[in-house]
This record gives C-alpha cells, structure tokens and sequence, in this order.
C-alpha cells in the first residue's frame, strides 16, 4: 500500500492517544528529515517511472492537505499556486487534467525551495486550523488520513532516493552506517511454524487508522501449512543464483522468465559484481555483499522461482496474516526471529539494540516486504467509496499481488500485521524479500 | 484453459466407455471439419500474436503424438519430417529451439497439403499403435492427453478463425446461419439465486479426464451471495455503452482504464457502428447486433466495469463452481436459463431446439466463458509436475484471470464445472461474457 | 526507383515499336510467370513490413489500370469489386482510405484465386480499349506508365518472394539453378577508370519512356576521379568480415552502427554460417557462397563502411552516370567487366552466354542496383506533377539513397543509365551491391 | 554544427589577433554567464534525448579541454575525477565507455557546484599551460578547437535551457526583454535576389578557423536562381496554417507527413493556442506571436511544405554559399534585410540598433538557422581525420539535413558564410527557419 497512487481512504475512528498537532508536525518533519542528506540536484529526477522526483513527494504530500481540506474547509484560505493543483496532483481524475507521471522528473520549477515554503505555509495554515474552533472530529479523520498518506511517501521517498543515487555512477553515500550496527541473523536456525487447517478470520479488527483494502473482517479456510521463521537470505540467494537459478526455466513463472531475459537480470537489484565479488548498493554506499541479511530487492518472478527451487512456495497473505496474529498474541509460541536488517535507522532505532529484538512481539514485520502469492483482490463485502477521495480506491485490484509486513523504510506507525502493500510482480525498487512456506 | 499454452496434464484415469480408437478418429476428423470452410490462404496468417495460423494448430496438434507418444514408445518409428519438431513445436523450451510464436505467420512452408499429408501418416501411425500390443493404460492416457489438447486447440481453431475473417474488410462468411435459428433469452427473467454462507468443497471430484490445475479437492469458504441466472445481454451493455460506461473512469480498474484509452475501444470486439446502427462480425458474417443475445467478446476490465456500473461485481471462481454444482444435482433450484446463444453449430447441434434446454442441467455453460474476479492461481496443494510434459504446469499462474462455463466454441466433451479457463484480462478475441453478482 | 510507392509519372512520348497491345500481353503475363513456382501459401504473407505479400502486387498493379485507365476512360466499365480499391491502393491519399501496409499480410481474401479473375477480367477490358477507336496518345501513355509500374513490381515480387521463402527455416527452392550457370568474374582484373574534371550534363536525355525524377537535363560539375570496372566480390566482402570490418567502429556512419548493433548485423542478408562455412540463400536454395559473385543484400551503411576500409568511397550518381554514358557511346573505352552475376533468369536469358557479355555496352548495369553516395533529391528545375497521379512525386526526397544500374531481378527493358533507384540507407532485401570510386 | 556529436576537427592555421589567453577566458567565462539565469534544479534534467542537462553542457566542455590537452600535455597533470571521463564524455567511443546520451538527465551527481569546481579547476590549469613555454602552436590549435567546440556547446545550452523552461506549465522566465526591443520586419519588401547560372566555387577559402566540413575549395555547377531578400515571417506561417496547410497531404514529403501527423503537429514548436490567440514561448516567457519576427522552431518537413506551398522551395546549400559571399562582397548588390529577430541578446548586443542593420554585410546570418534542400554530404576530397579528434568526422553524413546561416543564439564570432550546420529533418528545438528559392 506504499504504491503511490492506492488506496488512502480510511476509517479512523479511534481515541487518539497523541494529539493531533504533535502528530501532524511529528510526520511533517520526519518528511523533512528524509531529505536532509539531499543535494538540490536529487531532488528533480524521475530516472524510472516507477520513481518520483523527491521534490514531488514534498509537494503532493502538501497539494493533499491543501486541497482536501484547506480549500474546502478553512474559511478565507488562499490558494498558495493555483498551478500547482496541475502540477502536483497524482491521480485524482476527476479533479482537473494530471500531469503525465513520466514528465515529473522534467519540471525544475516550481524550485526546490518554492515547495519548502509551500510546505510551510500550509503547515501554518493546518496548524491555525488544527487549533480553531472548526476543527471537528470530520477534519481530523482527514488530518489523520493526510499524514498516514505522508507515510506512504515516506516510504517512497527512501526507495525512490535509493534508486536515484543508487543508479549514479558515483554510489553516493546517504547515510553512513552507524558505529557497531550488525546483523545477527545468522544465529537463527531456520524453523517451520505449524499452523493447523480450520477457518481462519481475516481482515482488519481493531478501532485504529487502517485503510479500506484491508476492512471487513472476514472468514477464510486454510489448509495445513509451515511457514518458515525467518526470511530468506543473501547466502540462501546466491545459492541459487550459484545454481543457474536464473536460467533454469522449469523455476519459472513464464512471465517471469520473460522478465528477466529481457531486461538480462541476474541477480537482485543493486547487485554490482566487481572482480568476482558481489556489491550491492545501499543508502550507506556500495558494500559488500552481507551474506547473512536478508536478500531484499527481489521481484515477485524472483520470490518465486527461489521458492520453487527450494521446493516451497510462498505463504498466500491469509496464511501470513494468521501467523503474524499467532506470533503477536501467543508468546508461547515460537518466536520468529527478526533479521534486525535495518539499511536505514531513520524510523528504527531501537533495531540496532539486537539483543531486545527477541522480546517484541509481531516480529514478522520490519525488515523487508514479504511477497506473497496471493493476487490483489478485494476482500468480501469491500466497497469503493464514493466521491474524489473514494475515486480509485479498487481500481489497483487487477494483475497485482501482495506483499505483507514492512520495511525499514516503512515509518513504524505504519505497519499493521493486516497491511496490505502491494505492487506488480515485476517492481524491484522497494525493499522486498522472500519468506518460504509449504503445506503439510 | 484454452489457451494455447497451458496446462495439458491430466489425471486420466476412469474407464473409457467410448473406445480409444474411435475416440481418436472422433476427435481428429472434428479438427479437420472445422477447417473445411477454409481457402488455403486462409491457413497462413496471425493478424496478431494471439492468433495462431489455422495450419500451425492443425500440425501442432498432431507433432503433439509424434513427439510424445509415437516418437518415444512405437517400435522403429519414422520422424515424418525432423524440421517440424523446430516448427510446430509451441512452447516445451526443455525440446529443443521453438520458433518464436510472433512468426509463425510467416511460414508459408511446409503447406497446408503437406501438413494434411503429416496428418494422415501420423493417424495412421497411431492407429497401428493403438491396435498393437504395445498399446497400455499408460501410452491410453497420453492418447487421452493428445486428445484434450487438440480439443482445446480446436476452439482455438474457432476463434482464431474468427479473428482472420473478422479483420479482413469483406467480413467472409465462416458458416451460413441456420434456418429457423433463434435465441429466446429475452424471456428469461432477471433472477439472482441465493447461496448462503459456509465452507464448501472445491476441486475436480470424479475420475474422469481433468487437468491439473482444477485437481485437488479442498475447502473454501464462502460469504452470502447471489448470483444472476443468466448472462448479460448486448441489450444492457448498450446501456452502458449509452451511459457513457467508456467514459467514466471512475468504473474502471486502473489497468482497464488504460487498454481502452490506449487502444481506443469503445465497443466489444467485432463490433461497427455503421450508418447509426451496431452490427457484429459473426461467423455467419456481418450481423445487426443481437439484442437479446449475451454481449461476448469482452475483455476482463469491460466486464469489471459493466458490473460496477450495475452495482454488481464479478463472481469469484469458487462461488460460480458452487452455484454451478447446486444447479446441476438439485433439480429443485431454480434453474438457470440457457441463452441457446449459438454462433456456431459445430459442436452443439442440440442447442439449436431451444424447448429442450430448460431441462438440461450445467445450464450454466456452453455460451460464452465467464469471466470471475479470481486470478488464476494454485489450488492447496497444487504441484508442478515432472519431466517435459509438465515443464509448463504452473508458468501461467501470474497476472491472469479465471473464466468459468465454457463457450459455443467449447467441444461439448471439453465442458466441466471445475474447468479453469484463463487469459490476461485484456483478451477479447474468445467467446467471453458476463454474469453478476453480489454479497447479500 | 523499384520502390513500391514511387515517382511514376513519366513523359512517355516516343514511338512505340512494339505496338502497346503486345506489349501490354508480354508485361502482364511475366508478372504471371514469376509467380508460377509459388504455392497458394506463399501468395499472403508479409514477414516485415517492406515485403508485400505476391498476391498484393498482383492485384495492385492490376488495381491501377482499373483506377486510372478503365475506371474514368472506359464506358460503362462495371467496377470489379468495390472493396478492392480500399484493399488494393497503395498510396494515393486523396482517392479514398488506404490499407495500412502493415496489415496486407493479414489479408487472407480475396483469395489468390479471385485475385487471378480480377487481373484476367481487367486484361480483357484493357484489350477491348486498346482495340477500340476510343484508345488515344494519350491512353497509350497512361497503359505505358502502367506496365512500367508492373515492372517496377516484378522486380519488387522477386525481391519480396525471396525474402519469404528465404525467411523459412525449410529454404525451399523458387527456381532450380540452370545446368551450366556460371560467374566469370573472377577473370575480371580490377581496374579504374579514370575520368576529368569539369561540366557535365545530367539526366535523361531521350525520347523514351522515363520517369520524371530523370528528367530535366542539366550541368554538374565533377572533379577528378576514378571508378572501378567491377562490383566488389564476395571474396573481397568476406574479407572485410575477417578484418572484424563490422566491430571496428571508426569505419562506420554513427546511424550505421546503430544499426548493425541493434540487428545484431555481422553478414550481408540471407548468410548463414554453417559449421564454419559461409552459406547464402539463394533463389535457387542455400548455397555454398560463391567468392567471385558480387556480394549483394548489403545496406547502404555496409558499403560505406567497406569502401572507407578500403580507403576508397562509394560514386556519387552524377559520376556513376557519366561513367555509364561514356561506357555506352565510345566503344573505345576501356569496356567494363559485367559479372553476370544471375541469381534469377527469367529476365536476362542472354546472360548465360557469358562469352557475349563483353560485346555488351552498358555493362555496369544489371548485376545489382549498386548504392551511391547521393542522397535522393530533385534535380534543378524538378517540379511535383499535378493530380493524383502526381500527388506524391517528389514526396520520397529525404532521407535516402540513389542506386544505380538495376539487378537480376530488374527487368531489361527497364534498365537505364539515367534511372535513380532510391531505398532508405538501412534496406538489404533487394539486390543492392557496391562499385568503389576515388577522387585523383 | 551545433549538434552536440557533430564535426569538430578544424585548420585554425590563422594569425590569432585576439591573443588565445583572453579569448580563452571570454570563451569561458562567457558559457557561465548565459547559466547565470538558473536555478540548480534547472542544471539537472533532459526531458527529451536531443536536449543535454546544462550542467552536463558545463562538465563536458571542461572535459574537452582535460582530455585533449591536459592529460596528454600539461606535465604532472592531475585529474580532476576519473569518474568524469566516463560520465561526461559525449561521443568518443575508442576512448572508454560511454554513458548512454538518454541517462544524462539522471545524473543529480556530482553537483552543479562540483561542476564549477571542475571548470575552474581546468581553467586554472589551462591558464598556467598557455603560459608556459610548453604552450606551442599546436597547442594552441588545440585550445581553439576546444574554444570553438564550447561555442556550439553555448548555443545548445540556449536552446536546451528553453526547452528545459519552455515544457514546463509555468513558463518560466529566462532573460527579461529588454527595453525599446523590436523587429522592424515588417518593413522589409519581399524581393528575390536573381543568380546568374554557371561554375561557383564553394567552401571556406580563408585561414581562420573552421571545421573539416566545410574545408577544400571545389566547383558547383549552379543553375539559374533566386532567393528572397528576407525570411519567411509568423504572419506568412499562420497564413499557410490556416489555409489547412498541416493537413494538405500533398505538400508534404511522406516522412515529414507521418510525423506531423504521428505528433499530432499544427503548429511551430512552443506555439500554444491560448482563447484564441497564438503565444509562443521565448526566453522572455510566454508572449503573443510577433507577425512580424521571422518564424521558427520549424522542421525541415515544415519548411519544405510550406515552400511548397508558396510554389516555391528551400535554396540549396551551394545556392546560399553563393548569395551569402555576394551579399557580402559586393556592396552594391541589392541588400537582404535582417530580420532583427533577437529573442536572447547575451551575443548580439548590437542586434537591437535597428537602424545600424542594414549596413552590415552578410546579412543573411544571425536570425535563425535556415534549412536547405541539401542533404549533408562530403565535399569531394573530403577525407576522415585520423586518430581519437577524427573518430566521427564524417560519421554524421547520413539522413542529415544542412542548414546554414546562423540565430541569435550562435556566437557571432563562430558565424561563418561557409559553416555547414545539420539537423535529422524533424528537429525543431533549434532557432530554425525558412527562406525561399526558386529556378528561373
């Protein structure tokens, strides 16, 4: 659900435990603090189409609150640009011609510093309209809606960056990587977790902010299965890889080997062999390979046919959500080990404590999207909602499939074990990775 | 299922009432009947790549025997020509180079009277198998397998016929519409019928001929729904048309929404508008459109939008198997009107005594193949088999959608309600069609 | 000027000797005869979009004598068929919807049968007007300019016949090689023939029958320079492959080795590389390649780049044309070697004889259409005709290349030393060769 | 010859009058200050593949000189990055790897500000080469190779910087217009300027310096022509545009006709149609279509049509050469009128003294480029240059058309009546436009 253009209708209806003000500049800022390490020059280029310009996440992130809830909401609000309504708005339709996605990474105006003071008007703007009287529980499911929507950007913003640097010769360096932060994935024994057949529930339960795709709590039967503990790693990878993984096409899904032949893959994205050995690019600059992390930046066709090798399959995402509720609410079950993997310590910080790692609950999630092989699909009973914000909430449920969990770029408030992320099966810029299943 | 490439492996293992050998002959004199109305030049050409040459079906079909039953298991057998297995082999990457598929259209050689010729030593051969001691229950269901495949390359035949005289500008004639021929489904009455809640059995249950993917009986679990005793007439896609259904992006999937304005379609396949009115290129030749008849020739995204329009949506491929196992051994329900939609005749002679039809059960199927809101993906427990024969049983398992029934250009024998048909949801060229459904 | 949608309007205006209602048989009837060795299959396709299916020529130039002679001339001509001339024209955009060309290959009626009854009912039409008292200068001229246009399209059915067949991984044979057939060039000494600097007049000079891209006789001035007797041989070609003459990029135009790249280009057409011998396609099958023939289906950019290696340059036109006259008139002259280089025979019979061939004037003419190095533009005074034959006169003036001389394929009476032959630098499929010139 | 990969090998065998020190410094000094008007984020971007980022137009120039001239001359030489070879080299393919032209606008590093630091860092150690008693006249032919190469770089940095600002939908300012600027076009009387036929010489003829091209005096047979006194001005375009000449079919070469049409082109280049007016972007902003200025940001295809439509055509490149020297050598002949069309004054400060204009000489030059009918070929003689600087001295030489002339974005002093400049025949980026010719 971090895909740009998806689904951010909610239904957030709980008592919330942080006020709405210290929230909104909390995420306002966190936004700002992602691009800190950017030079001017980063934050123009669309170098794919997948990627958006940084300079246009700034801005679309703010075009949102300006014109779902100022324009319409604050009395006597002045329209900061009136251009920028074309230039920043992403999907919606039916509110004015779009900007072709493709011809983002060519507008070098409005500047990088007009959008900052945009950003900052309108934080002044939402902030006397947080504090007046008109602000009603109505602007705060929107405020609150905003700002998780900024979260999905968030995310965004951190692939988009990775690949915007990552593919400049020069590999510059983001972050550095702090002092003494390690991987202690190696010490995890892979384990299979049992989960028994019956019907299962599905779906989103709580009274917190979730978003539509993922309402509507739900039945479905699952079969017996084991579902590993871990993810996947760079060792494992290779393997395959060392194997002729990649040309050996009874692993392949047919659209997959299409995929990869085509565009000459051989590896994971990111990976640079250099006199023999493997690189791969991080936001801490080229590296060596680390073969105990978790291989990330896989696509569907590569999860798959890794998973096939191994004479497994992917979990379908019921199986993945019913386990992630077992490892959260069941600390007598066996735990699942987290990879600690952490190439950005922006929303994790505590990640980098190892040794804490085994005491928290829902450990399934973090490191990389897990991709499953369940297709995108609307749940039962699900609904578009009408109206502009409501316009495309299903229109991604086609050819799509899911991933589950999040990353270490996903702002922590922002995983749930119902999270539905989901992207084509070819997408490789976000941080996904493998998890292994069966049925038994 | 139909595709040209799919799934071919079967679990054959029930007891043939009709004779192998004349099952044989049954089958491949059908093939040739089909092509009878075909000039030679008709047999050459692939407008587009999902269109095989009528030629390349007639001869793939039957390198399908030679390669996997004669060539392997008939003593001293003579490969008719060693250059076929390079041309006419479609897809088993494992055999040796296959051409690709786009150019198939360009092989005027071998011809269409050598291919006849590679026909009728190969029938002869398997005849002389089929008689000899050498012939057992394992080489049987190999001749059982040859025999589906060509059964659904036979519609193939069908439809890629259509597309070829469908794109040229005389509109020829495939076969003269029978006298007296009608479609009474404009007296069939709107009616849903009701399946309540529960876990129901899913997965191919006799012993008869099946494939792979429809294997493995398993539980799933179904939420109340209806769903519509007939399919949708040309009469209420008009009205869709009428309303601007094209236009208004807000029904569409965002992938649909792109096809139709990418290729600008505004009307099913096959369709003109001439002098104000619709007409339909049939293989009857061109035909004012047919009220009452069902809309056929419908990609996936003009179906997701037409039941979105009505407040409907696509059934999933398990509530459709359900329904349609009710229908068939529950003569008490409400029984499901037959739309008698008939273009061709070839395969359902009967179909044309419309008073007869109500009595039939799986009314369900037999007009247009329907298409589900389900991708197409593995059932539990589903594996890929083994060896060159099953290289290909899981590769189409992405960005696919399942379609239900089975069409007027189905073998009437090829028919199941396990059967899972699947294509992209942009494809328009076979017979596909629409039923609704809902949550109650 | 053999291109199939080209200049022609000619100023046909000079005495006929063979009366026009022989003329007219022999012409129609030789486009017959090159299609005698094809089968039905062969009549449809169209492998790459510069290859018109056999069938296509057949009716085109049928379609014009219809068109522009029959239709407005002839009383009360009934039209043959309606929908042929939206099938059948191929260019002029001001009569009516054109096919697009892309598509002829998907044109599987008229069937080659009808095809056939369209040209003999238009043969019998256009012999009653010739033998009627309506038939004038005039129509004469238009009949003339219409089997110039068949014989532009002879040349064009060998080339595009070669190519399909050629194309089939079976290399099925046109025409078997006549007993006895053999290349003396290997006999032929290189040599240069040296011309002065200074004025020369250019362009069509006679009486005859000619297009309007040649005419207009005007002064060019020409420098000192040399032009070799003979075309250069495969030997010598094979040696510039062996030089790694396709790798080394400083011998190439930037748009050259674009191409060579993209296509993956390391051979002339229709080379094959068998078990470490160079084998060539032919009309007459595959066949060991034959050094001492001139190496033909080589593009423009490949005989620049193999002239530059030689340290040499491909002839301008204007120099290729007065080497041409002074070969013709002054029987003194250094006399040219011919290669009789025959691939095809229905055209020059005489050529078998190689012992007469030096007797011959105009030797440069007839192995294969030699590339220049002059882009294809007006001559002075050059003015685009008026009406729809005229309506694309000049409108293939960009972007590409003279050849001069004419090939095997070309018919003899269609040869001239003013003819401007003109393809774009990247086409290899007609029988394109390469003579060397220097300045002094 | 300002195409970015173009002819840059010269004879600069003149006596400099300018010393090289200050010519080098004004040259440079001169690029930075047309990059005065941008923004960082204007540095970056390549919204099409013929449009360079500035920033890359800024580090490839310094490369220029750093690897020509420093690194094999300037002892203990220092580079400044090794990575800068491989980003920042153009076109020299025998000398490492080249970054593919379409990824430039993907390169946010190194940064604008590195890339001045590289300029100056170059700059400082040219200056210390040129005055030293290293420095000898080979160098300094270098160096002025290097001059001139960063003059065409400035003239693409122009017209790329308005095709950078002018896609974008707030059309930002470049350069405000000045005070009192205007085009006294209009008062121009069209006259044609007749040219007597016979033996011209053409070429450059003089010591200064001057690209490879255009070297080696040579004859040209002219025939009888005129030209017009001025340029083909907007009110005459608009004219041709109204009378529906984009859609007369028969005034276009086929290849310009499948481009306006494949573009869906109706007008010039940065024209919009605002209620019913014409605006034209210029580097002043958005502005009403001046009738008067001469119009450009025209194709080839454009111009020929619209010549073809006035009954007249685009002058030879020999016919221009011709009028150009007599213009500029013979005072009395009757003087072509300059257009005055200035949009940019950074090199014409003069240009805006209507009054002073028509005592120039060499009138002809300045405005816009304007497009001949000659394709752009060898002179004879012409001969590649050896080594690494000649690599691609001819390699252009195909399916180019030559314009000549000059615009107001050319360096006045990079102005020459014998410069061959050359475009592919849809190219509009560039200040190009018409001027008409005719036989008489």
């Amino acid at each position: 659900m971090i895909q740009e253009e998806n689904t951010i209708v909610s239904k957030a209806n709980n008592i919330e435990e942080v006020r709405i003000e210290s929230k909104y500049q909390a995420v306002r800022n966190q936004t700002e603090k992602l691009c800190k390490p950017l030079k001017t020059e980063d934050y123009v280029v669309q170098p794919i189409q997948d990627v958006s310009p940084p300079k246009w996440h700034l801005a679309h992130t703010t075009w949102f609150f300006e014109q779902f809830i100022l324009k319409p909401y604050k009395k006597d609000y002045q329209i900061f640009n009136d251009a920028y309504n074309y230039i920043f708005n992403s999907y919606y339709e039916s509110m004015g011609e779009k900007m072709l996605r493709d011809h983002r990474g060519n507008m070098t105006r409005p500047s990088t510093e007009d959008v900052y003071q945009f950003r900052a008007y309108v934080d002044q703007q939402m902030l006397e309209l947080i504090n007046s009287s008109q602000f009603n529980a109505e602007l705060e499911k929107l405020t609150e809606l905003g700002l998780n929507h900024e979260q999905q950007h968030q995310e965004l913003l951190i692939t988009d960056i990775k690949y915007i640097l990552g593919s400049n010769p020069l590999f510059p360096v983001y972050q550095q990587k702090p002092e003494g932060h390690h991987t202690p994935l190696a010490t995890a024994q892979q384990e299979y977790i049992e989960v028994r057949e019956g019907v299962y529930t599905i779906g989103y339960q709580g009274k917190g902010f979730h978003y539509d795709n993922e309402e509507g709590q739900h039945q479905a039967y699952l079969h017996n299965f084991r579902i590993l503990n871990r993810l996947v790693t760079n060792r494992e990878y290779l393997a395959f890889m060392d194997a002729g993984g990649y040309e050996n096409y009874d692993l392949w899904l047919a659209d997959g080997r299409d995929f990869v032949r085509q565009h000459h893959i051989n590896a994971p994205q990111y990976w640079h062999k250099i006199e023999g050995n493997w690189f791969q690019y991080t936001l801490h600059g080229l590296k060596k390979v680390d073969l105990d992390a978790p291989v990330t930046h896989v696509s569907h066709y590569e999860a798959d046919a890794f998973a096939r090798w191994q004479g497994k399959r992917l979990p379908t995402e019921q199986e993945w959500e019913t386990v992630s509720h077992l490892a959260r609410y069941h600390q007598n079950l066996h735990v699942l080990h987290q990879a600690n993997f952490v190439e950005s310590n922006l929303f994790h910080p505590q990640a980098l404590q190892a040794d804490t790692t085994t005491e928290t609950p829902a450990q399934m999630m973090g490191d990389v999207w897990e991709w499953t092989q369940s297709a995108y699909l609307p749940y039962p009973f699900y609904k578009r909602v009408e109206g502009a914000l409501g316009e495309y909430n299903g229109k991604f449920m086609s050819s799509q499939v899911v991933l589950r969990g999040g990353s270490c770029a996903t702002p922590e408030s922002h995983i749930r074990t119902t999270y539905r992320n989901f992207f084509q099966p070819d997408k490789r810029w976000q941080f996904t990775g493998i998890r292994l299943a069966e049925y038994f």
